[in-house]
């Protein structure tokens, strides 16, 4: 029948012409920082302007299900990848997807929803880069990869003040799932063309805040910044290394205590590569929660807006 | 982005090379006999070969919701019907889909399902054929055309019997629905290749078994019967006519009172035009119900499997 099949394509392609968003993953263990990074990133674009799909909605077990398993939710036979990567691919097509819903909250997964592709579509989860297919819908791919004691420290947090779970129990799930971790989420940070990572820097005096370690893949074009970062030696430094497998890349790194004079300039210059015709970047960048504010983080954030912005020309 | 949009097609070609069913729609008003219908062609072929969807599945709103609103059930706008044509779409081309899930006991739209395409997919619903790309996805429409008095009787014996209304509500939201049957179910009748109407005869005593008038639109081919229905007069015949619109088309009549050697004979010709290799048609042909039996509709179902079957050749 490939007749049938030719005139189902015509068909498509006659009624339904599509408007193909910008896609990026946003990748990462749990409590690894995406949703925080995700929200920064629409709030900067304007939320009329993207759409947010949590791929871990593709859960194929509710909580009760998963009890009598032998493996964890980090698992690809916990998730219905074949859907996620047919709905990735419909939304990189410009169309809209029914998209399932797992209430975190419950536990329990519920009526789905529809979800019609924006200019811009962040896709953030354990698994979006985990398939060549879903790899192959995405325009920039970001991998989040704090150290696992800064990752498990944000987990702990949020798990017992969001999501009822004591101490000990968030701990024991951190350890039941560190096989599958390894297996399966940060084998993911080799598809990434930017990785971020928050971290302390040793010799730091305590509380002094996450620097960021970007590593900027050649993957896809990064901005020139050699020249607003010529020097060694100043708190945002730009060099070139190998990274854990060999591969040159980039590595940018934002320190804590970054002066916001030498803050203010770096992210001048990248938001005057953006070629947008406006003064300054905007001021909403770099927050965590209400009130807390990361230099690292606005950089980092103005960083992914220039390849958003550039992907979208 | 052409480029990517490649990758993926040639990604999707080589990771998932796809089977592509035989597509069946079975069309009708509410209570108009399609579950009847379907559940028989799928007993008769097996239940591991068949594939069964309700579009009804894919409403927009759940019962609580739509009491809210200025149309019914039946109007498209009441369904998600872009994501009903992506998805007999991916049906169609073999692929699985994450299926609404909509509860008629509750009035619910809960967990969505998956579904794989078996050799045939037979999809049953209220508005299977109300798009251009919804009919693109068939082999064969079949649409359900009972007088409305049967159809009501029908409506009015469910209701009461398995969804818990009195005969007073089922009329009064027939009469509600009226409208919107005009106007978006009905017309699907002008698209179909097989139209199944079970009724009465004029001057039939009572207590005669409803017989059968398919109208067989040249749009498939159809097996030659003139052979064995060479002769009118008999309880079952093949006549040249006319449709409502003018379009030429056969008729076959198989009256409710046919003599069972007749309906014997006629079988056997349709089940030996279809070259399979047993000797005699299924014995679980015709039933309704736990021990109702129709030879009508025995033929009917007989007559469609011909054609499920040679469109899988």
């Amino acid at each position: 029948m490939p007749h049938k099949l030719t005139r189902i394509r015509r068909l498509r392609d006659e009624l339904r012409p599509a408007r193909r968003p910008v896609m990026v993953a946003v990748a990462g263990d749990s409590a690894a920082g995406k949703t925080t990074l995700t929200r920064g990133l629409a709030e900067i674009l304007g939320p009329e302007r993207v759409t947010t799909i949590g791929v871990d909605d593709y859960h194929r077990y509710d909580r009760r299900e998963r009890k009598g398993l032998p493996f964890t939710a980090l698992h690809p036979e916990c998730n219905h990848i074949e859907i996620m990567e047919q709905h990735l691919q419909l939304i990189a097509t410009g169309n809209p997807i029914l998209k399932p819903v797992y209430d975190h909250g419950t536990g329990l997964l519920c009526r789905p929803e529809l979800v019609e592709p924006r200019e811009f579509v962040l896709v953030e989860g354990l698994l979006p880069l985990h398939t060549r297919l879903t790899r192959a819908c995405f325009d920039i791919a970001i991998y989040l990869d704090p150290p696992e004691p800064v990752r498990h420290r944000w987990k702990v947090e949020r798990d017992t003040r969001k999501r009822g779970y004591t101490a000990e129990q968030v701990l024991a799930e951190l350890e039941r799932r560190e096989p599958e971790s390894a297996e399966f989420i940060r084998p993911q940070r080799s598809f990434a063309d930017v990785i971020v990572r928050f971290s302390p820097i040793d010799g730091d005096p305590p509380g002094t805040p996450l620097s960021a370690d970007l590593v900027l893949r050649p993957t896809i074009p990064h901005p020139d910044l050699s020249a607003v970062l010529a020097d060694d030696g100043h708190a945002i430094q730009l060099r070139l290394t190998r990274d854990e497998d060999g591969r040159p890349v980039d590595t940018l790194r934002i320190h804590g205590n970054v002066p916001a004079e030498e803050s203010r300039m770096v992210r001048k210059a990248i938001w005057s590569r953006l070629g947008v015709d406006a003064g300054d970047p905007p001021e909403t960048l770099g927050g965590i929660g209400d009130d807390v504010h990361s230099e690292p983080l606005a950089i980092t954030q103005l960083l992914l807006l220039y390849h958003l912005v550039t992907a979208a020309r």
